[in-house]
């Protein structure tokens, strides 16, 4: 038994895949309807319930996460009684923005420049060295753009600093992106890596929309640097299991926007567009089997099926359509599942794109 | 809800494909702990049991099989409440080697010679027209070799008949294969049809070993027959979902072996190997979705894991290696998983087959 913290799209695509592999899956998940109760034995309870974190790992040979904003506390509780990969102290490192932007610092990885805020003063005393405009964000517990706010001077800033709950946030400086990407990679327990194509990612409102992979003019330019980033960052952490590393093209410059420990949204295109899925890697690591290739298999995109879920039967008429739904309600801004299109060349998917697009009425901007 | 009569590996494997078009599964069961319980609702049962149906039927949209020797009456019992894919008028048709082969002679669609037996006698009078070496076969619940006997006279034929029941038998005449195939299509219920490239089986004691996809050769010989006879077979059956055409090679002839009205051992290759799999496109046929492409991604062999369950870690060492577990105990005889091997060309193919032959201490046949 593998043992998830969390039941979730991302614990549910984990189960499924555990599955192929003859592994049983147990999910600590808040409601009996979680998108993971429908493959995968569940355990419902909250983060803290200590009766709960001993049902759930009872019996398990590794445990995981689906998120990255499990309290640490909860991890090492956790480790008392079966290894758990991701350990406590990768989530200490990464579920804060601002140790998380310091430790890349320290390994000499670019980011967007930056500054911690606690108060208004705080934004003050910035303001000279931090030329406007600003992403601020909660340090922790954001995702899908929630907990962030784009301010253009020190007044609104004061204002979103109220918003934001007034302390343990940071600002970052907001730059004008060529274009956004992530390379997902798998480390195992021995420090073997492998990398995926570099994945060209299309963000609306703070929640990605749609990816692309292999992407060759980006993989061209920084693909190598990527690799060697998240190569250093992994090693550092001690990592074990997949990690995403999303970043920013700025002019010809690469700088990283956040790392999540865990399997990712923008490698879901992974699970028909690459020989080896990020969910099957995942697995693969944290039970010390060997990684499988990531080779890309074709063109691939993923686009996200965000608030409301079309007809089944008009996304599976396009060519190359692979439908992944999580079992949710509908709600807006919720995601619900999404559509993978493979091809063989970059033309014939961008015909399968828009035909996807003509059927869910929505717009795909002209891919890089 | 989709309900499925049986919860082994073909009824786990359609829970996962199901999961992914976000629909839930129920399975009519024998035993808590069979491959499907542990990716869907189950329900323990018998075939026979009027409440157990009716549960298992409650609210859903559409009911399966994943095993053609359901009796048709549990088909019609259960056709009360919800749509059955496939009919029990199919099975009638095929679950019985005798009328299914009859059918097949009178769609001209050609088999070996055969001969019912019901008695010593008929032996006597069948053996001066149907030349020993015969097969003698029970028409009905015969799976992987069960309830078959090669016989090479009369006296032979006499003493398999007493063993095997002694009536409801039918003889064969034995073949010289030059290969095995098999040909694997869906069929939606307006009568649209999309098969799979040929595949290419290797059996040993009845059961099925592995398999290749695609098979050029046998394809550029035998793709076009054995579609048009596919085609005329499920459009007169009425079909809707998956079907396989197992078929015998004999010199330069095809001949048709038997016929299973659902998901097959022979397209498990299609998981990875196609663009789509046999367990999406059937769930696809049988909710009047639309079906997806059956074209061959790159090379693939199946080889099926049987009595014994080697170690996850030497198959997944092998490149291109996809594993997939049932979660069955071991017994001598009994199929426990797959592996799917996909590669670039069949050169490369072979080499990795020959990787996983090492590592399982099998021996592979050369492929034709």
């Amino acid at each position: 038994v593998i043992a998830i913290v969390g039941g979730g799209q991302l614990g549910r695509m984990l189960a499924l895949a555990a599955h192929d592999l003859g592994v049983d899956v147990r999910c600590l998940t808040s409601a009996a309807d979680d998108p993971a109760a429908a493959c995968a034995e569940i355990i419902i309870g909250a983060w803290h319930d200590e009766h709960a974190l001993a049902r759930l790992a009872a019996g398990a040979s590794v445990a995981t996460i689906e998120t990255e904003h499990v309290p640490a506390a909860v991890l090492r509780r956790l480790a008392t009684q079966v290894p758990v990969r991701p350990s406590a102290a990768v989530l200490d490192m990464l579920q804060d923005r601002l140790t998380q932007k310091r430790f890349l610092h320290e390994l000499g990885i670019p980011t967007a420049d930056f500054t911690p805020l606690d108060s208004a003063a705080d934004g003050e005393r910035s303001a000279p060295t931090l030329p406007f405009p600003w992403v601020m964000k909660t340090r922790r517990d954001g995702f899908d753009g929630r907990g962030q706010r784009r301010v253009a001077d020190l007044a609104a800033a004061e204002r979103a600093l109220v918003e934001l709950g007034g302390r343990d946030l940071i600002a970052e400086a907001l730059l004008p992106l060529s274009a956004e990407c992530s390379l997902l990679a798998a480390r195992a327990s021995d420090g073997q890596m492998a990398f995926w194509p570099l994945t060209e990612n299309h963000h609306h409102d703070g929640i990605l929309r749609w990816s692309l992979a292999p992407t060759p003019t980006l993989a061209a330019k920084f693909q190598a640097t990527a690799e060697a980033w998240l190569g250093r960052i992994a090693a550092a952490l001690g990592h074990v299991g997949v990690i995403a590393m999303e970043c920013f093209v700025v002019g010809e410059r690469l700088l990283v926007n956040e790392l999540a420990p865990r399997v990712h949204n923008s490698g879901h295109w992974t699970s028909e567009g690459a020989e080896t899925s990020q969910f099957h890697q995942h697995l693969r690591a944290i039970l010390n089997l060997p990684l499988g290739s990531t080779a890309a298999r074709g063109c691939s995109a993923m686009v996200n099926l965000i608030g409301e879920e079309p007809a089944r039967a008009e996304m599976l008429a396009v060519p190359g359509a692979h439908l992944h739904l999580y079992g949710k309600t509908p709600r807006p801004g919720r995601k619900l599942g999404h559509v993978t299109i493979t091809a063989n060349d970059p033309a014939q998917l961008r015909e399968r794109l828009d035909q996807l697009a003509d059927r869910l009425h929505f717009q795909l901007p002209v891919p890089a």
